[in-house]
């Protein structure tokens, strides 16, 4: 990886290679920041490439959107869109839709167009496909100026995300969210220590399995259920083996026991806050909260 | 119904013809105890009855156990079984089975027989299918003096809830659990009031929703989520609107709202017993607990 | 006690001697609304004595109010006032203060008829010692006004409590509060029964035991911890004997517990609501709500 | 300080010099262990001091259990002690007794003498002045060999906690605890900031105020309320200025709040652990538990 040092020394073909590709299809938005070099934080940069692109003429900024492929459109199936598109697709599971989820985004894609003239652009590294689906139609209801406005600003959390992994360096801008759980057994007064636990996604009526782990010596697991990347928004459910935990200490909770499999339902709003979810319990109460 | 003083008064005819169907073609079980009345409770005329079964040759025990049609088995499917067999099996959904899961209780039916030659008995009120499954599954296991005990044990509960339903008086068994919860949202310091809940039992890992209902002004619910009647054994979840509570008086709480839909998930272990399951929430926090 | 409808009935001088002492040495209220009766409603009667006073003569009511005795002055001390009054001061604690609680009585007393040109009225059983002196400070901020306003509010909130202990019938006024409690074993699943409780009052920085009880067999106390009154407003601890609940079922909690009396601090401010506050605990844990 | 390289390379004066002060008026025991140098660790060296101690004649065991001073006793009061037990007692509040407590310690002291010939050794850093107490009542009970035992364990706790202050070095044994918290307020899903919080210790039957703080930005205090010492086993009272927090966020909570200062009261019966007590509130309710 880059350093900022590097780059400041770069010249402007060496620059425009390295970081060009940090605007889709829009290698300009670096040629046109070239000449404010040297910077001093990786954010100042940034700022300065989306000044480049908010101070453009209208015709540069609406073709540069144009170069933005439709989500989970035919381009994407047919593979002509560049790697970073490819990969932030893929990583929110556009690329394994039912066909019947297909042709919602390709309705969706098709009224957007025609309403607003260009393509629907979210940074869906920040989304599950339900909260994707939701911005879509919310979205669908704004006046042109707002949604030229939210255009930009989603391309700004795209840019920022594909910045900071080309380049290193002082004042990188915070992108990641964190997601992390504790259990304390207050039955028994400590950490409850190697208890199972499962992340899902809950989308389309469905719940995709994340994460399995366990609980280490603190009650804690060892890596965030989520971390170094953006929490993407939409509703999830944590699942706890509460029942096989008081079993294996021969506590009785009844036959079948009071509390089995403990499900914690909650949503994510916001991609780069620390989501802290933990469960206290007995084999006969449980509580959970927004933690810090 | 009949009272417990009309029974008392009645000859034998008349006797046998009132209660003599509480056991399953076995109107002998009611001929035996008619000159042991007058009966001063309604559990002193079941445990005469029960002593009948328990005293009789072992030969009429088997053809009365014999007489028991097969859980959700052909004579169900044909229609060929008593009326009370029938209400019995169709409350606990055994009457909507998917060809899959005819086909299992068939295999487990067949296997039962084989081992200890008379049809699986089990009081179908105190049980959802998951568990009629699972006690199956346990009971096979056992040897033949712990199963045949088990059957009587069976036979006891399914007649109790039959005379309980035919004959009033003095000192009814307790044949009826009660399922309740309670809203109370420590956000406002308040019950919660209007908060729609969904119960829903958990059976081959499928949610069947059993009541649908809304909190009143104190928190609860008007009826009990189940009453009057035998808590069947099994896997539930409770289900709070807990997101449109707080929508609906302007709380802030996200977008999409840390909380939304609140699951808890319980077990049922005793059919006679009180559950109660409150929620304390807040947009932020929620907590359950076994009560009373 | 009368009933409304003997009430109804009586010509003046009974209706007077019945309930004119409502009224501070003032029978000429129930004089006035003689001739109004027959009364549907106590409230009806108690809303139509307060109407005299409103509408009376600003001089009458001046004198009306002269006619209360000083709280806590000399001449409850001497017994110069009359046996409700006693009464009503005695069960705030009003006879028992210390030589400088006395002077500081005196001293506000003093201070407000100064301001106002009438003795501080207070409907004394609504209140706790803390509660009188802080309602006390804050009046003597009011305008002559206002203060005439609260003055005759605390007279409807007195009166209203002696005319209830002397007149049974329809719609009665809501007067009583209650405070209650309930402790939940969550360690065990079940109520803690034969739990020690104390209710203290706090006061002058003192706590003022009112309260000794045990948990019964439903985790609840006999009778509430305040009922058949108005909750007193101010500042309460309720201790539960956790560390001996637990020593007695050979739970192990540490040596000392973790958890030996469990105080909960709480403050009431509605005398006619219904305070709950239950307690839900393990060894390890406890938490306490509003509840209802 | 010295290092544990440096004391393995010291000379016999030298070695019981730094070291010999350890154990109370018994440099011997230094000079019996100089032999066995190098030490690998802090933790090696201690318990070679404490096998000399146990493997000595006992004549001179009884001598060296005879060396330490009363506890609170006139040797105390008149300073003829060691700057170490000075040091120690006083920071238990020895040294600031009522005339009835010093009575109490010396009638005690008597007592404990007159049964085991030797003066209670107890580590008083380990306990508050109340767990002293009952340590005192509960030893007087013991046998002589089993308190024989106690008193060296004892003053194995007290050698341990002098030698780490005078070296420092690989295998540190551990000899502190920690008190924490963390206040989350669950009615607005943040730590809550800028909260007042008061540690009191209760001994005989009073609070001492131990620590006065604040929550910092992450609803923790900046410093542990104790650490970097054992914590004294005994009962702690933690205050919570709920009421200003919510009253300061003008969040309504009836006048006077519903909760004002929240007292969580517990005992610390492990003076190496970790008790992290945490508090969750809304204006309506609180929790809290032994964290981790």
């Amino acid at each position: 990886m880059l350093t900022l040092a590097d780059l400041n020394r770069m010249d402007m073909p060496a620059f425009e290679a390295a970081i060009g590709p940090v605007f889709e299809r829009a290698p300009w938005v670096a040629a046109a920041v070239h000449a404010r070099r040297p910077f001093a934080t990786i954010s100042g940069l940034h700022d300065a490439m989306m000044d480049a692109v908010r101070t453009a003429p209208r015709e540069s900024q609406l073709a540069f959107l144009h170069n933005h492929p439709d989500l989970a459109g035919k381009a994407a199936r047919l593979g002509a869109i560049t790697d970073d598109s490819k990969r932030e697709q893929a990583g929110a599971g556009l690329d394994r839709l039912s066909d019947e989820q297909f042709s919602r985004f390709h309705l969706l894609n098709e009224a957007y167009r025609a309403r607003f003239g260009f393509p629907f652009i979210i940074c869906v590294r920040r989304h599950t496909r339900d909260s994707i689906l939701s911005q879509f139609e919310r979205r669908l209801t704004h006046d042109a100026a707002a949604e030229f406005e939210t255009a930009l600003q989603e391309i700004s959390y795209i840019t920022r995300l594909r910045l900071v992994t080309r380049v290193a360096g002082e004042g990188m801008p915070r992108v990641d969210g964190r997601l992390s759980t504790h259990v304390l057994d207050i039955h028994a007064g400590r950490p409850a220590v190697g208890m199972a636990i499962e992340l899902y996604e809950l989308s389309g009526g469905q719940f995709y399995s994340i994460v399995t782990t366990v609980t280490n010596a603190d009650g804690r697991t060892d890596q965030p259920l989520i971390g170094d990347r953006p929490l993407p928004i939409g509703r999830y459910e944590l699942r706890f083996a509460v029942g096989d935990h008081y079993r294996s200490r021969d506590v009785p909770s009844g036959d079948p026991p009071f509390l089995d499999v403990v499900p914690l339902r909650f949503s994510i709003a916001e991609p780069e806050g620390h989501y802290h979810v933990p469960l206290l319990c007995t084999p006969w109460s449980y509580s959970t909260y927004r933690g810090s």
